[in-house]
Formats: structure tokens, C-alpha cells, sequence
């Protein structure tokens, strides 16, 4: 037994600094019957001196793939496989199959005319077009239809299901989801739609219709559930609303110009669970380095660049994937001096904000660029 | 003294019927020596069965005033007015100079070059744009760009000022703002501008182009006060948000398709003491009748029609006012098969709400609609 | 006419300054045909440069009042008079009803075995017990029991009755209403419970024993109404939190030590239109001069000594009644060395505080005192 | 590589039911070079039909444990242990070294003039007095005086300290922290504080004097932490509320009398990641089951009983701890039929309501009790 014990001593005021004796060694035993434990023997590797995620940072090339994807058109069918998904795995998460901390993403295809089952679950997803035409989503009865860069909010406990309609061209979309988080909560249910598909039963869009308007409220409208009514978010008011925004204001000195996806009628995130922001980096603009709390999974919705992660530089180009491990220092730098870049994130600091857990450091050295490793 | 003694009995279990005797005027007497009452002498009285507004229904023809208001300009010098402005003067609310209720309304001209002296005050103001091109306002160094049928706020505490650029047109728009109401609450505060006018210190419609993006948050900006901050709310947009509703709602059944202007940090009211909404009556559309506490001043922002207010008709047309008193029953009716019909309402609701007094009742009887008197 | 006609000249730049000529007399004569005016023959009264109360301060001692108040008893029958109350009348706001700006305050009795009839309306009331054994309140079927200093919510649309318990003995109370308030907004509703008296459904003091409790909430109680759940508040609690509050804060230089009732479930005030406070003056204490927007009218539940207001002296011992009208500047002083005294304030800061209309100011000079006039 | 293929194939419509074959195989290699998995390898494993957790029902019997944890007194010191505790480890938990779910638990023991190191972390605790005199604890410079069944905040990124006076006894409490769940976030810091202690810079039990006053709020105090500035709950007032709301409620039929500590700013939990309730179960009461997310870790704080969970008896005595994990269905029973008995319990159900978690279910048969296994 004695190889397994847990060793953490710390020669550090303050901390737990206890050797090993046969006296204590058996206390450990004895405490173990009990179903107990002595604290000092854990209680530096419980309360680390700062976050160290698990994750590792990754970019996952859309040129890479997106061949792959489309293959698995050809090796399983929808009936089978559920949904035809490739899954990211990220080398430090994979026994909760997480692409970073808790958060599951994957790129999904689907062919004209297909469509998934309806399903529902206590996980949230966010699906986010990358190409093709004729994509559609049914939330709870409402249809969104859907096109490059737009997404769609599948909320906890809602129908869902996806399609192409006939007309349309094979469709991918990155999913992102709260799986691995929920999971760990001990809160998901799944269930099957008994129907396996759901009726449509209002006007087509009318949710983004209706919930959608700046500075205007639907009266007589009530939405009391706790994600956003705006069930699908478009990218031309989106790239319209940064470019407006650019032009009056200095942006973020991490961030150039960003903007949060937001719940319209609480004006918090689109969802409890996870968040969504898409960002401008002006022509030419290299943000400085900072920190936080909180995992994100980046898309580039547009140009091409490069961030810097925990020193290291990771290239990206349009429809790359990358992640940002929590806690770990990061940069981004638009490529072009001509135009702008975007990157759309998918993150859990809905989470962190909600409990308290959010913290942010400005790298302070180097003009707050990190050296490279 | 015998004849201004109050006298409100009522045969009514539950309410005051006491008959004067000698003794008790002698005890009224005695009472008023000491700055007291008797309760039964005016209870009947202040507690109404149900609210009876001291407001007329009215409606202020357009095509009669804007000849009285452009000739204010020969008139009056702006340096000698302050501002030239006719206001709107309910016959039963001329002691407070309201339009109806505790609404101040006001129809006011500039010409190309004018500017008038900025200052501040407790009340809140909505501008909103009747003809003219080159209007703009100044809010707290924000400088706001308005096309007709656009509307600013100036909400109360703010340092604001009007202008109309030198390379526009004569401008006239009404004013609408809560002067009766923070006069009545005792808490009226004024002051001239220290420099007469103030410098601009931001980008140009920067506070709509910030805060006026439907369901998209600018990271890093944070607004605490009472109102909001987009100050501009403009008419395309409106518009536009009012077809794409219109396509999927059945609408209210008394007021048609109706959005309210909102604050998006609080997705409350634009101000704390004054509400505005456009309503769209689609062709042929006549609501049917119902009756609220808190006073509207309805301003046509597109089209012609009727309404009719406590069984009597009101005709009105483009840029027409017409008043709508508390618990005044009230019906719409748009006047053409062809073309909607679109109505800005500007309104005391967020106090009636914030406040826990609004009260709504439908018409029950005529299928819904009041039998003309 | 012309005597009748509006003139607020101000020699300011900034303010309206137009003097009569015979064409303007002729416009203002057009304009008035038209329900209209020009807002320079008004604008300077209708923007002030600062809020002047209509009300006047005034004491109502109870020595004085208590004998009129039980007179009362011989002088009318509850089914005569509905209530025997004595009001308190503000020379200022006899034509409202009001103690001090939209509050009307009045002083009821009660024989035991009475009780009076249940009503309901949209003004809301708060009911402080002066003296008397057995006083109780029904308020939507829950009954509280009342003793000296105790006060009962009876809030709007609620329905009430008051009674005295047949082995009491004679009560007095205040009442305290934002009747004038209510009408003024012209949202007043009245009406006589059908059957005159109300069930009570409820173990006797249930409000306050599921609410009353400090950092514990009842689950499985849940409560959305604008107005506190606790409807009775008492005064043994309240005088042991302000003594132990006392131990640990220097207190507030214009209120000594001062808490506010709460609802429980919002930690706003008790009702949205009326605001209760109970603050104590420690022996010798002479607090500093403010003054703020919203009006008050004082209780004196202990002790006794004097406040100044607006340069006046104004003294008051146990149970006087005096009032502070908005934008009055006040200092309150404890007359004794080693008692404390205990103030209750009710006032429309709830109002104020809601529309951002509350504005403070210290009184700068002579150290924080008024010189007394 | 193929024996640690992930296999969890389900033959039911809309789950996935993939064979292997030579081809997917040789697609999932390719697929795990790129940082990819096929979702439908492991979707049935990460969206199950419900939740399963990983925790498992102990009691930890007070009689048991006491001895071993005053006999850490004499093996280690408070300098080199850091603190002497013993800490609960849940057989199905002791990776992550918690009692239940996400919540750490653990029995700390100080000898009298004893005081630990002031630290901080953005963990959470909760700690609750089991017996002894003279315990205290600081928190950002506020004392607080700790006797049996009072529990004190010592909330995330607070330096706190623990101490017993010179002329207390030895003194044992129950530590509860949300250490895991911090961890897994990947947002925990840590920070001994660089004076080792902290100076007490306010009146002894200032906070719970200030704030823990029913219907009341102390004027002036402004709070806007995340958490409750009442940092000390105290034993007789919790049980003095439970018996007065006993009087006027049927109670829950899962949960008896029970009642949640809340922060008396927001009217949420004590804190944004660990809830507190106390649930009194009147004499002979034995309530039906039911089953939620979450996690609770109960500390029996009177009396004695026993809870049925996931259909096993588990009997408990005063101070006796047990947990019931995530989505286990649960029932309680007083043991006796002349004194209640009440429960503690500590809990994550504000990270489940926070974040749209929380299902609950009550169990439909049997009489809504479980059948023992």
C-alpha cells in the first residue's frame, strides 16, 4: 500500500509539510477503514498555488478535417450513427472527450434531404455553420434556417433536430456543447423524441423575428425560461454591428473589438452554461497578452493570423479551430494589414461569471507580449 | 364658512354618509385649528371607485399648427424664447402646462445654423423628429444625427442641446417630456450650461452604433444609470423590425403589432419615468377597445385613420397628436385596406408599472368595440 | 384676458425673457384657440431652478390631538362615518388631503369588539400602533395581532379590515396612505368587500413567522407580488437590531442610526410607493443638516427633543407626528443625555428612489447646522 | 490499440449502434492523429438517459470519528499540518478527495489559545461548530464568536483565520468546501497571507449584527459581493425560526420544516457555489421520497433518525454526518415520537439553479416511499 500514499509536502509557511512516520502511517490506515482521510497528506495538491488546466492548446486545421468529415458520409449512415460527427479530442481531456476544459465540440455533416431524430438533453448546444446551403435546425417547434456563420442556440431540455433541405448542398458545422460539464455536474438526461421528429409550428425564422431588434421589445411577449428566445444568430448583422462598433471605439487591448452574443432578454449569456462572442482584429492589429479563468473554443469566421498561447504561436486561416486552455496566457495577431480577421469563441465563462470563479491577469512584462518559448 | 365645508356622502355600506349637525361643525372647527380633519368629511372623496382623469381626449391637427409654429420663428428670437416652442395644452391640465396626464408635449422649430444653449434639468425628454434635414442633439458631450420620424433621448440630469447643421432644412419636431410629473414630485433642478454649449467628445452617433445591435453586447463597456444609452432610436430599423414581427405574431388585439423601446442594458424602459412604442396597424386593421391607467401622447408616424377614445371618434392623419387620458377607453382603427399605419406612443407606463399601479381592463361588451356616443 | 396671462420673465441668459407686444398677445390668443401656448410665456415656472415644496413643516402633537381623536367615538358610528379618523391636514395640500406631499396621514380609534368594514384599494397603507391592547388586521385572510409601536402593511388591492379584539382596551393608531398620490397618477380603485368581513385563513401572525426570520428563507414559499410578504413588522425586534447595529457603526452624520424596513424577498422597500424607517438617536446626539428630494412625515415612537427644518425649531416628544417636506433642509436632536430617542419615518423615498428622481445635499456651512432663522 | 476502443453500442432508435469493421477502424486511427475521435464511438457514453453518479451514501458516525480526530492533536502540529483535519473520503470520490459530488468535507480540531495561519483560496467554506467553547473565526478583519451548531462563511478570496481563545476547550467543527469543484474549473489560487495573521479592524460580530436583522436593512451600508456579508449564522435564532414557521406550514412532504440561509443582499444563497439549509423533522414525521441534482453532505444537528437512499437504511445520530448524492433518491425519518430532530445540510444546489440544472423528482409509488433493498 505504501507505494500508493500521496506525498505533497511543501516547505512553505502555511503549507502542509509532514513526513511520513510508521506511527502516522498507520493513523492514515486507520482513518482509511473509517472512510477518512488525513488532510495534511492532500491538502497541497487540493489547494494549488494557481490553475493548471488539463487541457493543452490545439489547432485543429479545417483543411485537415473537412475530408475527413465528409468521409464518414460514406462509412456510417445517420440511422446508425446517430449524427455523423468527428469529435475534438484534446490530448489532456480525452476521458471526458472534451476539445477544452469541459467543453465538447465536433464537425458535423449532413447531406440534402437528410435529417437527424429529434432529441433532447440537459447539455447545450451551439451550432455553427461553416459551409453549404439549405441548413436548418427545429428548436421546440421553431425553424431557423441557417447559413456560413450564422448559428443556432440548442438549449438544455429543448427538441432538436437538424436537416438540409433537398435543395440544399452537403452542409458542415462545428457543434459545440457542455457535455463533458454537465456530465460532471451529474445533471444530463437524454431522451429520444417519440415521434423521432417534431412538427414545425410557427413562421419560419420567427424567433430571431421577433426577439431580434435592436433597442425594440415584442409586447406581449413572455420568456421567462432561462437561455435566450433568439434561437438563431446571423452573421451579416454581426460583422455589421463590429464594423460599426470599430469605427467608435478604441476596442480591448487583448481583445480588438468584441462583442458578446447576449440572452436579449436578460441581457446575460445566450445560455447558462456557455457563452458566445465573436471579435474583430483590425487590419495589422496584434493584441496584448492576458489570462482568465475559463476555457475557449475559437472558430475563425473570417482572414487569417496567429494567437500565442502559454509562448508558443499557433496559426490559424478561416474555419481553423484553436483553444485556449483556462488560465493560460494568450495573444492574437490578424495576418493581413489589409483586412480585418474575426474569430467567433464558444466559452464557459457564463460559469465562471455565475459563481464567482472569473479572475484576469494582464501579462505585464515585455510591453505585455509574451516571448516566444 | 359654511359653504366651502366638502360634502361627499354616499348611501353606500362601506362609505362615508354622515349628515352635518352643530356639533360637528363645531368639531370641523376645532379640528381645522389644528391643522386636522375629519376623515368622513372627504373620504368619498379621495377614495374615487375608479379613476376619473382631469385629461380631455384632444387632437392636435398638424396641418393647423406647423403654419403657428414656423411663424414663432418671426416671432420670438431663440435667445430671447430659450427655445420656440408651442406646447400642447390639454384644456383640463392648462394649471401644469401638460398635454395629457403629467406629459409635457411641445412642437418646436429650428432653423439651418440654430442652436439652442445647452442645460440640464430633472425632467427626461424624448425628441422626436417631425421634418427637416440637419437636426441633431448633444447629450453629455454625444452627438446624435435625426431623420424624421428618428426620436433622442435627453434624459433628465443630462447636460443637452439642439441644433440643426447650417447645410439643412427648417426642422420641426415634438417634444415630449415628464416636466408636470417631476414638478408634482417635488424634485425639479435646472441649470444653463456653464458654457452655453458643450464640445463633442465622441464619434458621431456613437452611443446607437455601441449599444443599438440586437442580441450583441460590446465586451468592455458598462452603463449603470437609469436610462438608456442609446440615446437614438431611429425609424428604418423600427420599421423593419415591426414588418419582420408582423410576419410572425397575430399581434395584441388592441393595439395591433406593438414593440416597446427599450433600454438594452436593463431591457426596460428607455427612461425611468417615460415610455415610447410604435404600433403598426396593418391594412384594414381596427383593434378592438380596452382601457389602462397612465396617460399616451400618440404621435402618426405613418399613415391615417380614427381612433375612438370614451365612445367619441378622432380622426388623424401623418404627424397628427391626439391624447389618450388614463382609463380612457380606447380603440384604433387604420384607415386605408392598402398601406399599415404606424403609431409612436410616448407614455407615463413605466411609472404605473414600476410602481405596481397599472390596471388594464378589455371592453367587454359590442364584440369588443364601444358604441359611438 | 390679459390679466390672466402668464409672465415668468428671467433675466438669464438661457431663460426665457419675451416681453408682451400686441402681435405676440394676438399669437398667444390663435395658439389657445388651437389647445395650444408658446412654451416661453411658461417655461421659467415650469422649470425651476430648484424644487420648492407646497407643503409647510408642521407638528401635530398628540396631546393635543388624542382628545379629538376619542371624541370622535361619541361624535359617529363606524357604519356612519366608515372609519373615524382624524386626518392630518398640510396647510399647504388641504386641496390633496395630505400630511406632507402625496401622504396622507391620519389618526384612527377603535373600541374593542369593533371592527370596521373589509375594503380594498389601490393605495397603500401602513397602520402604526400608538397605544391600546388587542389591536389586530386582517389582510387577505391573514390576521396579525398588534402592539404599541408595531406597524401592519395593508398594500395595494389587498383587502383589509381593522378590528379591536373585545378583551382589549381603546386603540389609537396612524394611519399612513399614498392616497393623494395614487389619485394624482389617477389610478385609484375602491371597493367594499361582498361580504363586508373577510375568513381568516391563516395560523394568526403566519406572515411574519414564515418571513420574519433573519438569513433564512422558508422553502417551498414563494411570493412575486410588488410588496412585502411580511406584513407585520414589530417593534421589540426592531429596537434590539438598532441597538445591536448601534454597537458596531459610527451611523450616518444627518440620521444617527438609521435601518430601513425591508421586503424580504426583494430587499426593497416594504411597498413600492411608501418607505418605512426607524431611527435612533443616541443619547445627547444632534445630527448634521441635509436635505433630499421625496417627503416624510415622523413618528416619535421614544424619547423626545427636536429637529430643525428649513431654520425652524420644531420640537416633539413621544408619539408627536411632525413632517419634513421634499427638499427641506433637516437636523434632528435627541433632548436627553441618556435615553435614546427612536424616530419613525414614513415616506415616498420608494417613489423617488424607483424614477432616479432622489437627489441629496449636505448642508456646507456652519458646520453642518442651520443657522436657526 | 483495440482492446481500449471505447465500445457502448445500443440497439435503440437515435442512439448509436456503429460495429466495428477493419475500414472504421483504420478511419478512427486516422481520425486520432488529427486530435479527432468519431462521436459515435462514445456518444452513448457521454449522453446518458440520466445522470449516475460517481458518489456513493456514507455515514460518517460522529462516535467513530471524534477519537481519531482529537489524536491528530498529539501526532502532528497546527505548523506543520497546516490544520489538523480529518477529511471525509467518499469511496467513489477519492480522486478529487471529496465527501460527496464536488464537496469537500472534513472534522477540525484546536486546542484552546490555538490559532491557525490566515490564508486564501477561491474555494468556499463553510464551517460548522460541533462543540468546545471559545472557537472564533476572522474573516477580512471581522471576529466572529462561534458556539455549537453556529456555522461561519469563510467565502472565496477572503483571508480568514481560525482560532479557539485561551479560555475556551477544545473546540471540533465540520469543514465543507466546494475545493473539488474549484479545482475542476480550473480556478483555484491559493495564497498564504504575509502576515500570517490579520488585525481585527471591526466590533466582535459586527456583520451578523449589521445584517442579521429581519425586515431590516442598515442605512448607508452598501454591499455588492457575491456573497452574504452575514458571515455568521447562529444556532438559536436558525432553530427559534424553524419552530415559529413549524406553527403555520404543513412543511414539505419530501423535506419537513425546512429553511434555507440565504444572503440577506441578494435573497440567494449564502454563497454563489455552496448552499446551506436546516430542516427541522417534527416528532414521528417520516417524509416521502424524492430524488434532485445536486449533492448534499447533512450534519445531524439534533436528535436522531435515519434516511433511506437508493433504497438502503442508514441510521444517523446528533453529529453524525452522511451525504446523498447527485440524482439518489432520499427520505427521512425522526426517530422519535416526542422531540424533533433536525438535519444541516451543505449542498451545490446554487451551481445547479444557477445554471439551469436543477430536475427534481418525487417517487410515485409505493406511497411515494421506497421499498428497503
Amino acid at each position: 500500500m505504501a507505494q500508493e500514499r500521496e506525498s505533497h509536502r511543501e516547505d512553505v509557511v502555511g503549507r502542509a509539510n509532514v513526513e511520513d512516520t510508521p506511527e502516522l502511517l498507520a493513523y492514515y490506515d486507520e482513518l482509511a477503514r473509517h472512510k477518512a482521510g488525513a488532510l495534511w497528506t492532500v491538502a497541497n495538491k487540493i489547494e494549488p498555488w494557481e490553475p493548471k488546466s488539463q487541457s493543452v492548446p490545439v489547432v485543429w486545421r479545417y483543411r485537415d478535417l473537412r475530408a475527413h468529415v465528409l468521409r464518414s458520409v460514406e462509412l456510417v449512415t445517420p440511422e446508425k450513427a446517430g449524427r455523423r460527427v468527428v469529435y475534438l479530442n484534446n490530448p489532456g481531456r480525452s476521458d471526458v472527450a472534451a476539445a477544452v476544459g469541459w467543453i465538447y465540440g465536433g464537425l458535423q455533416v449532413m447531406n440534402p434531404g437528410e435529417v437527424a431524430s429529434a432529441h433532447r438533453h440537459s447539455a447545450s448546444a451551439i451550432r455553427f455553420i461553416i459551409e453549404g446551403s439549405g441548413a436548418y435546425t427545429v428548436v421546440d417547434g421553431h425553424k431557423m434556417t441557417l447559413g456560413a456563420n450564422d448559428f443556432v442556440l440548442t438549449p438544455n431540455d429543448t427538441w432538436h433536430e437538424h436537416g438540409v433541405e433537398a435543395t440544399g448542398s452537403p452542409c458542415i458545422w462545428q457543434d459545440g456543447l457542455d457535455i463533458p460539464f454537465v456530465n460532471a455536474m451529474e445533471a444530463n438526461f437524454y431522451e429520444v423524441h417519440p415521434d423521432l421528429s417534431q412538427a414545425v409550428g410557427y413562421a419560419v425564422d420567427d424567433m430571431t423575428k421577433t426577439w431580434g431588434n435592436a433597442g425594440l421589445k415584442p409586447m406581449g411577449e413572455n420568456w421567462t425560461k432561462g437561455y435566450s428566445p433568439m434561437f438563431k444568430y446571423e452573421w451579416a448583422p454581426t460583422y455589421d454591428a463590429l464594423t460599426r462598433y470599430a469605427g467608435c471605439t478604441d476596442g480591448s487591448p487583448f481583445d480588438g473589438v468584441l462583442m458578446e452574443y447576449l440572452n436579449p432578454v436578460t441581457n446575460g449569456p445566450v445560455m447558462q452554461t456557455l457563452g458566445a462572442s465573436m471579435q474583430m482584429l483590425r487590419p495589422g492589429e496584434h493584441t496584448k497578452a492576458h489570462r482568465h479563468t475559463g476555457s475557449g473554443l475559437y472558430h475563425v469566421a473570417k482572414g487569417s493570423g496567429h494567437s500565442i498561447i502559454n509562448g508558443r504561436r499557433y496559426d490559424w486561416q478561416e474555419h481553423d479551430i484553436f483553444c485556449v486552455p483556462s488560465w493560460a496566457w494568450h495573444e492574437h495577431a490578424n495576418g493581413s494589414d489589409r483586412e480585418d480577421a474575426c474569430l467567433f469563441c464558444l466559452s464557459d465563462l457564463p460559469v465562471m461569471r455565475a459563481l464567482g470563479l472569473y479572475r484576469e491577469q494582464a501579462f505585464g512584462d515585455n510591453g505585455g507580449m509574451q516571448p516566444l518559448l
